[in-house]
């Protein structure tokens, strides 16, 4: 409920951004530190979310399953790089039943290690291969410093697993999900990203090769929004993951997995919100429309509501909310819905009925620009044609943004002045001792290098050796 | 992959059972005891219980959200009964993040306290009654005897958490989820159903009353497939969930959950299935029809598959599975199919090319009786009609098996024969002793207090002392 003011959004980024997860209901923190209950508003988003991503996940051969979640600590230790990784955050059950457990087991912090115990189980021969599994479920990695949807303890995700004959099948899936996560985040969530592959030291631990997609929030940090993962032949030896080729040879897999989570709420909440609070993009948002009814009497109450009866019944197969609260004018229901994000309000009143109109307010253009008297004649049509080009702006000008608060800066000393507000796209040499110092010197660390790079070559931002390909550095979330 | 015989179902019934589970893929054991991993057959199976469930939850005004997995152990202690419930099986997280915790965290083995707890801070005014949240989730209790899907350390399910202004209300609740749970069991999945109340020793630790939905398994034996509990104002006292009325009075709520889990797949295997593995209904198979191709050489593999190709776009709407696997005589795929419980095989062959036909084999009539063959002309409208009377057919049968065994003893002598291999349904003075004292005479134990009672009154089966309800004892797993 919009009881509360919000804090600037220019003035104070960081306590908007924690206010409005509040007061939208979007989210609350748990008893637990460094937990979050997902509310039913943020829940709906997120099946929303899910419901996107499933699609395109099924259309790319992969079924899903459910994996346990609780996994014995030796597994983590089989893969060294990994348990290095993952150890200094995991959750320890060690009783169970009133007993004391012989080895203790860990919450997933993600479940490479019990994916690949059971693939060594299930997979014999190249038949068996593409293996192509996909779970949603809830991670839990020890956080000290929470913020709601950004980073918390316990977080809610997808993670694919694939199992592979070959290293370039390997390699084409990590790539393909790559791909499947910037079209879902430019398509669904209208939010601009950066397809590229992670430098060495934001490698994910055990991965030979990680990808991610960058997004830049409307402060200009960036956001890691989704990762994929090229895990080699790594997991398929610590786990014994082998299969019978066609001539009878025992070979290793190649393995791979990709996730997204919730904290990609985050990234629409700062992407697109606004001072007045969020602006959920139209495909994704759980009410796409809601409708708020005017009147001051209960003849004027019973003329309204009838035509709200009819309207309601033209925007079939629309995400409708009406707001048929009692004993709230009409001007607090708009202040909370644009607080929450709804991208159109429809308003009606005696008079638009008596004209057989409807006034329809885009929550992208607050203010008298973005609102507009329709007949209520077509209104389905309409409205559905709204809210698309409403998806559409909410894109463009992210895109904008982000383009606006790229910079490519010839020197490092340029470097460091544009990485304080922005992205730098700048030539690197790639190694870690000149990412560390730059980190040093300015917050601000390598993004990805982008799949799209230019012809040619140049000097390192940094060090000035030469190199071979263009990196995104940025302070990053 | 049918590649293994099934034990005999009529000899060993336990035996066919864990073997089913395992070959028809739907699950597998983990390798921390007593989890398990539902394999991507299992899960589709899942997701379509999920959906059928989640419509009847959002078509009665709820919504969903996610609460976290893990729960200070203290918030377990603030309700006598629950905690001493649910005591035994937990398992308890005692360090995060290299560290030990001042206070141990349990993973859920129910939400009622941490739900309870947010709820007593979100709801203020009677304007925000009732709650009517759900959430998707899995559980961990600790077991020492598991068997996949029926009793497992970690399942999942969905557990609905209300709270309510007045004890009407939260009945009401209560008896709506029984019947949404028992209108799902029956027209979804084909399992009949009983719905009643459960005994005082039966009922949920913490609950005034408990319900449940119980159903006859292929062996006779009573499953419990679906809970709800009217907790009174139980947790609300224990968790100060209160609310100002319109008196402006200060009220504690009354509250309800109610849940159903992966068990239900258990009930689905046990009621359908038969010497050749599963049968599943076909309003959840993952695949409603599978498509055989028949062909002995390249030629007449071109024609098949051209027939095949337009024989799927005939189905559109419907579940298809098409197995073009090489290598694999129809014969074997047959019986590979069979065992995993396609309701509807389809054979397509040169002569059926030819002929304009196909053969369509019914899955719950194995054998000549349940095959025919029909024109490709309308193949959509004739398998559609197919798939309802299968799913009718299921009902009918497992209907006739539960009345078939479902008996009313008048002595205490024939009570303890009949609930050997049945149901016994009998007056019954609802004293825990008398109970106790049924249990350790004949393992059974009472499943119910049916809803639907006859008139009158009658004297306990056991005890002889006045009785005015009948209810259901059985050996349940």
């Amino acid at each position: 409920m919009a009881s509360e003011r919000l804090p600037s959004r220019s003035e104070n980024y960081a306590d908007w951004y924690n206010q409005l997860v509040i007061q939208s209901e979007l989210a609350d923190y748990a008893p637990v530190r460094g937990c979050m209950i997902v509310r039913p508003y943020g829940w709906a988003l997120w099946e929303n979310i899910q419901a996107a991503l499933d699609l395109r996940f099924k259309a790319t051969g992969h079924v899903n399953a459910a994996f346990p979640l609780l996994i014995p600590m030796s597994f983590l230790e089989r893969e060294k790089e990994h348990v290095e990784g993952f150890s200094p955050e995991l959750a320890v059950v060690t009783h169970g039943g009133g007993q004391e457990l012989e080895e203790p087991l860990v919450v997933r912090p993600t479940s490479e290690t019990i994916i690949g115990h059971m693939y060594a189980k299930w997979i014999k021969s190249y038949r068996d291969l593409p293996v192509l599994i996909n779970q949603w479920a809830s991670v839990v990695r020890w956080e000290m410093r929470t913020k709601l949807f950004l980073r918390t303890t316990e977080f809610y995700w997808q993670e694919g697993h694939t199992a592979h004959a070959t290293a370039e099948e390997a390699d084409a899936e990590t790539l393909q999900m790559l791909h499947v996560y910037a079209d879902f985040a430019r398509n669904e969530a209208a939010v601009p990203v950066i397809p590229g592959r992670k430098s060495d030291t934001e490698r994910f631990a055990g991965a030979v090769h990680s990808y991610s997609i960058e997004a830049m929030m409307g402060d200009t940090r960036a956001l890691q929004a989704g990762t994929s993962h090229n895990l080699g032949q790594n997991f398929a030896k610590a786990f014994e993951i082998r299969y019978l080729d066609q001539e009878n040879q025992l070979q290793y897999c190649w393995t791979t997995s990709w996730g997204l989570s919730t904290r990609f709420i985050g990234a629409i909440i700062m992407v697109h919100g606004d001072e007045k609070g969020l602006i959920l993009p139209p495909r994704l948002a759980p009410y796409q429309v809601v409708i708020v009814p005017i009147f001051r009497n209960e003849t004027e109450q019973k003329v309204v509501m009838e035509a709200i009866d009819r309207l309601q019944a033209e925007l079939a197969g629309i995400r409708v909310k009406l707001d048929d609260r009692d004993g709230m004018t009409p001007g607090y229901k708009y202040n909370d819905w644009e607080m929450r994000g709804v991208p159109v309000r429809m308003e009606v009143g005696p008079r638009d009925v008596e004209k057989g109109t409807v006034a329809l307010a885009r929550r992208d253009r607050p203010g008298r620009d973005g609102k507009a008297f329709v007949p209520q004649a077509g209104i389905g049509e309409t409205v559905r044609l709204l809210l698309e080009e409403i998806q559409q702006s909410l894109y463009d000008r992210a895109e904008a943004f982000m383009q606006e608060n790229t910079h490519k800066p010839e020197s490092y000393d340029a470097f460091k002045e544009v990485v304080q507000s922005g992205w730098a796209d700048v030539w690197w040499c790639g190694e870690a001792a000149c990412e560390a110092k730059i980190k040093e010197d300015t917050k601000a660390t390598s993004r990805c290098i982008p799949l799209d790079q230019p012809d040619g070559e140049g000097v390192c931002i940094h060090c000035g050796k030469p190199a071979r390909e263009r990196a995104l550095f940025a302070r990053a979330y």
